[in-house]
């Protein structure tokens, strides 16, 4: 036999199993999005370069699959032009087209292509795959499914309290205990302001991220490394010692962020969206956290990040406030606010704690056996009946040997076996075997019917 | 402002509008596979070009999206060759990856990669995007759906039978009245063996087929044009003649192919089929057209196609018997048989007949408009009730003037607004306002669920 085919690393092929419990996280997430009154939308996987280019990074650029022209790409371009212009420049000649990179850029494209159809504030959420030339490595994907919820036109916090809201109720779903991490971009924005160094907001967050890790002391040499006074890392020891109940933390920061308005508007905030959610119900806890500075470039306000408590793996849902996402666009002043499941590690999480309900792996509830082509008939009628009942049902094809179909039966976990031989024929009835217990009945088909249905 | 961003010509937007009717035909159809016991697989967006290339004939393969390699591209390729060469050839040495081209070759190549781990026979749908770089044009686009379904691995014609039975409950539950064609593909080359003219079959099928434009007589003018002997037109008489039942048309292609093994082995595949349909309670026609010769390369048995009675438009729904399709992988003797829904289609049938149920075009239950502050904690209170019983809820984020509120509550057809003022929290209660009727009640949060959730 020739070589396998393969196909293209960091690329996957689902197969009915993982399908299963790919299904079960997609419809699990899409349900509360729903429940929120969030609706969806698709973009196609194909967008113009120019829609891409430069909004992902310099790095982002290079992660573009890029499509090329149809036909004769050369157009225009001579070999003396093939030969001394960069890759990536040639690239741009020959490809007018890339793969979507995340649903975030085309969403923001989608609303100002669209906003003369759109009513303000836009719910929508977006469940796609997205492509990225990475190198693949364990977890990491060159095309890999996104989960966002975002609104647009809306500056309420209440935005910012629904997502936690919805946040909640997916993980309550799934049945994985979580932390819900929160802060907020003026947070930051006041520290950097109070200590004078703006410019060092990120190396900051970095080093007070560490302190677990490496104590108290080794952070301060850390930030004097990076440049801060010593005044600068004075003025920090409340920020790096940060402790206590959220209002303690908030009590804090209050103090530290006296003289900075932002910094103090990002405290109202975050205590807003905290006493909102006490009376809640929430089933997880929410933690303001400062070291949180995901995309920072980026959120403008709330950031927020999700953790497993009981596997050890990254963030597995992140989101927060962005005040001019359709800005790159020629739309400037609308705000949104968004989350992102990782269903990748969610399906991981899932896994690693067996918490997939047995409902999520199996599908077909009976199986008819086929032992012939009189009995194949009646069995087809038959499942014609359990069908009309809703019930997910097999006719093997084929009159093969009895272990072949058995082993069929195991393999995609069937409930439920009939056999319709030539005395069940006779009869009007039918040998019904539960194939987790092994009990075998003989019944009509009503009767079968009950019971598989059950 | 800038320009409008755009995306490329032949893909599209959806909206939550569409996306609600797109997922009513996504959602019909895998339920019907799932009950007739087929299993959901994903595969790549790409595919290595290795695996696409040569599958689709000379012109499928410029039709192929070709995805150019990441980073430098140019290595190996000189200045010379990038002169020399064909455009064919240079984006077969820039590209190593193509888009999905359809849904069939890349099944054929997961069971040919996993086939150690699948169970035979192996039933599977997929509803994926597929992609080609045709000239877009009304109907025709560079991005959309396919849904298909097929079995590999078994011969039996019971496989045929329940795929018509797939089509004719999913045409049942859409409301679509349907004829379904069944043809097949021995009774072609018994006709093309009995009047010796093998390699005439695809012009003798195209003659026929224009019987109602052009009239027997040119029929037959057309057959001698395209070189076929006096004798072979005689001979041709009675199939291009063809009328009445089923049974009736058997019956003179049985005494037409009396001496065609192949061909009447087919009428043997047809009649079976036909017989035990008989007894299925199909609610659409199903009938024999010899006329039907889609895809005469590709399939080997059976052939059927879908056409709409009530609105003027192409076959809908296509499939057949394919007796090599893993052969192509070096994977000979497993026989296939498959059907594709074009959801574009039906989603344009479904519209112009206006048969979209209202479920399918409504999301939102229940719009609690936003007073203030005060009132708005309130009603979030009450939202999290009405989610909890399963009435997707949404809360205005923001306290704009009630007339913008009541825009949004009629944009998106939500079918309750509740109105939750000063008054009203007093009392523990509030206004309930049916859009439809435009009846208002003061009701409790109990009621207003019980009303809402009806």
């Amino acid at each position: 036999m020739a070589q396998k085919p393969s196909i293209p690393k960091g690329t996957r092929d689902f197969g009915p199993l993982e399908m299963a419990k790919r299904n079960y996280i997609f419809d699990t997430i899409r349900s509360v999005y729903s429940l929120y009154g969030f609706r969806p939308i698709e973009t196609p996987a194909m967008e113009n370069l120019s829609t891409l280019m430069g909004k992902y990074g310099e790095e982002g650029d290079k992660l573009l699959f890029k499509i090329l022209n149809s036909g004769e790409f050369r157009h225009g371009i001579s070999a003396d032009d093939y030969q001394e212009k960069s890759a990536a420049a040639l690239a741009a000649a020959f490809c007018e087209k890339g793969m979507r990179y995340d649903l975030t850029v085309p969403f923001a494209r989608f609303v100002v292509q669209h906003r003369d159809e759109l009513q303000m504030p836009f719910k929508r959420y977006q469940i796609q795959p997205v492509w990225r030339a990475d190198r693949p490595q364990k977890g990491r994907y060159r095309e890999f499914y996104q989960c966002d919820a975002d609104i647009v036109g809306s500056d309420s916090l209440l935005n910012e309290i629904e997502l936690m809201q919805i946040v909640d109720e997916v993980f309550s779903r799934f049945g994985i205990r979580v932390c819900i991490k929160i802060n907020n971009r003026k947070i930051l924005t006041g520290i950097a302001e109070v200590i004078g160094a703006p410019e060092k907001i990120v190396d900051i967050t970095v080093a007070i991220d560490k302190l677990d890790k490496i104590g108290l002391d080794k952070v301060n040499d850390e930030l004097r490394a990076d440049g801060l006074s010593e005044e600068a890392v004075a003025a920090l020891q409340p920020v790096i010692a940060l402790q206590g109940t959220n209002a303690e933390k908030l009590q804090v920061m209050r103090r530290v962020l006296a003289t900075s308005e932002t910094g103090l508007k990002g405290c109202d905030e975050v205590e807003q969206v905290l006493t909102a959610l006490e009376t809640a119900g929430m089933r997880n806890a929410i933690e303001l956290d400062l070291t949180l500075a995901r995309g920072l470039n980026y959120y403008t306000g709330c950031i927020f990040e999700v953790k497993a408590l009981d596997v050890q793996i990254g963030s597995i849902t992140g989101g927060g406030r962005y005040d001019n996402l359709t800005g790159i666009f020629g739309m400037p002043g609308l705000s949104g606010v968004g989350i992102s499941f990782g269903a990748d590690r969610i399906y991981d999480v899932l896994d690693q704690l067996n918490l997939y309900p047995e409902a999520a792996q199996s599908g077909v509830r009976l199986l008819f056996c086929n032992f012939g082509a009189a009995e194949a008939a009646c069995c087809l009628r038959y499942a014609r009946q359990t069908r009309a009942a809703g019930i997910a049902t097999e006719v093997f094809p084929d009159s093969t040997k009895m272990k072949k179909q058995m082993a069929y039966a195991n393999a995609h976990r069937i409930a439920f076996v009939a056999l319709v031989g030539e005395s069940e024929m006779a009869e009007g009835r039918l040998t019904l075997k539960n194939m987790a217990t092994g009990e075998q009945q003989l019944l009509t088909i009503d009767e079968a019917i009950a019971t598989v249905g059950q």
